[in-house]
C-alpha cells in the first residue's frame, strides 16, 4: 500500500498545506485507489501525481466539515469529465449524499458513471476477500470517524521446489499438503505437509482517523496497527484550544501510538501556525514515539507488503 | 480598476489553467475588490495574489456550472476564518442561494458575516454614486449571464491655481464658476465658468460575459467599451462543438468585439486542448481585432483611470 498524501493542513488552505486528502493505492489490487477525505483542491493536488481520478473506485469522508468535504463536487465531476465509466461508492456520515446530490442539480451536473452512497456508523462497512473497513465513532465538535483497513491473511505458499526435488510431482497430493496433512509418499516415506508450507502472512492494519480529541478507546482500535494516521492540529501548549474545537495536540497522540503498539504514526491536519516548524515537531514527537513523522503535502509512504507482524517496529 | 484572472480554463482544472475566477480591484474605491465567478480553488489562487478575501465585498456569479461555482463555500468559510466582520452580497442566478446555505448547513460552518443574496435577471443590478453593474442574459445550455460595470462620470474640477492667479480665491463664486455660469470679477473683468473647469472625465465601461454561444446583442450591450472580457473556449474549427455545448469560438468573439467597437477584448475560459498554442490562438485572434489578448492564469490587466471615450483604442 501507498499513502499519498495530498493535503496536511487544518481548517482552511496555505501556501505550503493543502486541506484535507489522502489517497491510498493498493499495489496489490489492480492499482485500485481509495481516496480519504476531500478537501477543496484536492483534484489540483491529484494532478501533481500518478494518481489517476478514474481509478478512485471508493471515497471514505470522515466528517462534514468543508475542509474535508468541499472538493468532493469538483472531484466527481472532473472523474467524469474524464470519462470513468466505473461505479464509485461514497461512504460518509449522513449528510454527505445531500450535499453531494444538491451540488450536481443545482449545477446541472451529469455524471458518467453511478454513485452508490453508504452512510456509516460503527462496525464494519466494506469487506471484500482482501481487505475490510471498520469504523469507530471519534470525539469532534460533529459525528467524526476513523476508519481500520484491515488485510485478510495471506495463506502461505507450497514450496514446490523441494517438493519437485523429493520428486513429487503436481497433483491432487499437492492440496493435501497444502491442507498440512501427514502424508505417504509412493516410496513409503511419510511427510507433514506444514513442513512444505511457507508461514502465513498476516494482513497488514492501517488506523486512519479524522478530527477527533484524544480517545481512550483508540488505543485499542488501532491496538498493534502497522501504521497510524490520526490528526495532530496543535502542539500540546494549546491543549485547551484543542480541546474546545474538538482535536488533538500532536503530544497526545504520540503518546496514543506509543501505548498502542504501533509500527509507524504518521501525524496530519497540522495548522498553519507552525509553517516553518516541522522539525521542532518532529523531535517533540519523537522524543515520545521514534516511529513518528509530521507528514507534509505530497509526502508518499510505502507500507512493505511483507511486514510481519511485530518486525517492523 | 485592475482585473486579476485567477482561472482562466474551462471545465475542469489544468495544471496551468484553473477554473473561472477574476477579482476586479477598483483602486480609487478603498480598494473595494469585486469577484467574478467562483471556480474550485479560486481561493487557492488569491493566496498567491495581493488579493485579501476580507475585501471582497460583493460576488457576481454568471452561472451555476460547477467551474464558476463549486470554489464559493470554501472562499465564504475562509473569508470568516480571517475575521471578515463586512458584509457579503452574493450576486447570482436562482439556486446560488440554495447552493450557499445548504454547503453551509450540512459543513456546519458558521460565518462571520452576514451574506445577502440577490437573485439577477435583465437590468440593473447595482449602483452606487460610482459605478453600476446592469446584466443581460446570454444563451448558454443553462441560465447565464454578462455584468455590464458602467462607471459615472465624473465633474470637472475647478482651475483652481489659474483662479488664483486672477485674484478670486475660494468662496461661494467658486460654485458659480464650477456650474458653468458667467461670472463678473469685482474688478468688472467677466469670466465664463466652462473655461476655468476640467473636461469632464466619462466613466470607464466594462462588460464581463459568462458562458455563452455568441449573440447579435453582445454587439449593442458591449458598444464602445472600454473592455471587454469575454469566454472563448474553442477554435473556430470546433464550431460545431462550441454550439452544441453553448460556447463561442475565439474567432466569434474577435469579430464580436470588433463590431462592438470596443477598446480592448480578453479572451478567457480557454479549453485545456490548446496548452501550449496560446502564441497560435493569439495571432489568430489578432489578425481579425488587433486588440486581443488571450488571458492566462494570474494576468492583471490595469485598466487606467484617465482613459478617454475613444483614445485607447
Ligand atoms: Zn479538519
Ligand atoms: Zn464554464
Amino acid at each position: 500500500m501507498e499513502f499519498h498524501f495530498l493535503g496536511t493542513g487544518s481548517g482552511v488552505p496555505s501556501t505550503t498545506r493543502n486541506v484535507s486528502g489522502l489517497v491510498v493505492r493498493f499495489l496489490q489490487k489492480k492499482s485500485t485507489q481509495w481516496l480519504f477525505d476531500c478537501g477543496e483542491a484536492t483534484q489540483h493536488q491529484i494532478l501533481q501525481t500518478p494518481i489517476t481520478l478514474t481509478k478512485i473506485d471508493r471515497i471514505f469522508i470522515s466528517h462534514l466539515h468543508g475542509d474535508h468535504l468541499f472538493g468532493l463536487p469538483g472531484l466527481l465531476c472532473s472523474r467524469s469529465a474524464q470519462g470513468a465509466k466505473t461505479a464509485l461508492t461514497v461512504y460518509g456520515p449522513k449528510g454527505v449524499e445531500e450535499f453531494i446530490q444538491s451540488s450536481l442539480t443545482i449545477s446541472k451536473s451529469f455524471l458518467s458513471y453511478d454513485i452508490d452512497f453508504v452512510e456509516i456508523s460503527e462496525g464494519v462497512i466494506f469487506e471484500d476477500d482482501s481487505i475490510k473497513v471498520e469504523v469507530t465513532e471519534l470525539d469532534h465538535v460533529m459525528p467524526s470517524y476513523a476508519f481500520k483497513l484491515i488485510e485478510a491473511d495471506q495463506p502461505g505458499s507450497l514450496m514446490v521446489d523441494q517438493l519437485k526435488s523429493l520428486g513429487i510431482e503436481p497433483g491432487p497430493i499437492y492440496q493435501k499438503i497444502k491442507r498440512g496433512e501427514r502424508v505417504q509418499l509412493p516410496d513409503g516415506q511419510m511427510i507433514i505437509g506444514t513442513d512444505y508450507v511457507t508461514e502465513k502472512k498476516q494482513g497488514r492494519v492501517v488506523v486512519i482517523a479524522g478530527d477527533t480529541r484524544p480517545m481512550e478507546k483508540m488505543v485499542t482500535f488501532a491496538d498493534s496497527a502497522h501504521l497510524l494516521i490520526h490528526e495532530g492540529t496543535f502542539r500540546h501548549d494549546k491543549k485547551e484550544h484543542a480541546e474546545q474545537f474538538g482535536h488533538s495536540t500532536i503530544t497526545e497522540v504520540a503518546e496514543l501510538a506509543k501505548r498502542a503498539n504501533v509500527s509507524q504514526l504518521i501525524l496530519t491536519h497540522i495548522s498553519s501556525r507552525y509553517a516553518g516548524e516541522e522539525e521542532e515537531l518532529s523531535k517533540e514527537v519523537q522524543m515520545i514515539f521514534a516511529h513518528s513523522i509530521i507528514a507534509h503535502d505530497f509526502m508518499v509512504y510505502r507500507l512493505m507488503n511483507n511486514v510481519q507482524l511485530g518486525c517492523a517496529k
